[in-house]
């Protein structure tokens, strides 16, 4: 339940002839404290609830919990979310052993896109693509929990 | 997936001789804003995550949501939960055509008995037992995510 996880600026376009999936996400959060956020998500046509705790003191490792929920109650459950939704494409991008995870936004944070990258320890390497940018890992302003309070337009 | 539930303080322990179950309820909670609690309950065996809402402004209706999760993981989920577990004991009573939900609290909130019945609608009228004292329906101060704050030895 705990997730190594590297977080990157994307920047250019390039990742998108190397993706092969691609989903439109919808997110709220029903808390958006680091210590403990509660997010309700519909990806196409799944929801989930998720709960994650902070970051570790070296940035890369966070409890994660996550357990799938009925569509039309995530719906419901979205209503009572804090204002300012999340709405994202998802793309996945295989980079030889790794898939990057690379999020483009939309509304409040047009102009954004993040990759991430999951590890199964802190130690391990990965391939870095040409369009991956600055690492930002464990800088909260690029959780998705902040996005909704300070988006990316205000910055 | 709206409740209508009714609170009252309890002024005897009457109600344990007519108490048909018993369980030993453990609480945390991820989010004890009014607006939208997050709930991790285990009871006895079992574990649910519970989201609820407000309630209206006539006080009677409040939005809810419930899943059952695994045990262990609810364990990791209560690590995780602001300060101030609730620790009580609930006692269900039968009361002509309603049952009661009977909380006695402990710990920080030891001397504290609440009962609570459900009804169809807010119209619905039900027979009162003696033990029941003063209507506490719609004060914040007795729901569950404001004792772990503010625990009743406090008032």
């Amino acid at each position: 339940m705990v997730e190594i996880e590297r977080k990157f600026l994307v920047n250019s376009e390039d990742f998108k002839k190397a993706a092969y999936s691609k989903s439109r996400i919808q997110q709220g959060f029903l808390n958006t404290n680091p210590e403990r956020t509660v997010r309700i998500r519909i990806r196409d046509e799944e929801a989930y609830i998720t709960v994650k705790g902070k970051n570790n003191e070296a940035g890369l490792t966070r409890f994660e919990w996550e357990k799938q929920i009925d569509k039309n109650e995530a719906e419901e459950l979205l209503k009572l979310c804090e204002p300012g939704m999340i709405d994202k494409t998802r793309f996945l991008v295989k980079c030889e052993a790794h898939t990057f995870e690379v999020d483009e936004f939309y509304g409040e944070n047009e102009g954004l896109t993040v990759a991430e990258v999951e590890l199964s320890s802190e130690a391990e390497t990965f391939e870095k693509p040409n369009w991956l940018g600055n690492e930002v890992t464990g800088d909260a302003r690029y959780y998705n929990s902040q996005l909704t309070k300070n988006p990316y337009k205000n910055w």
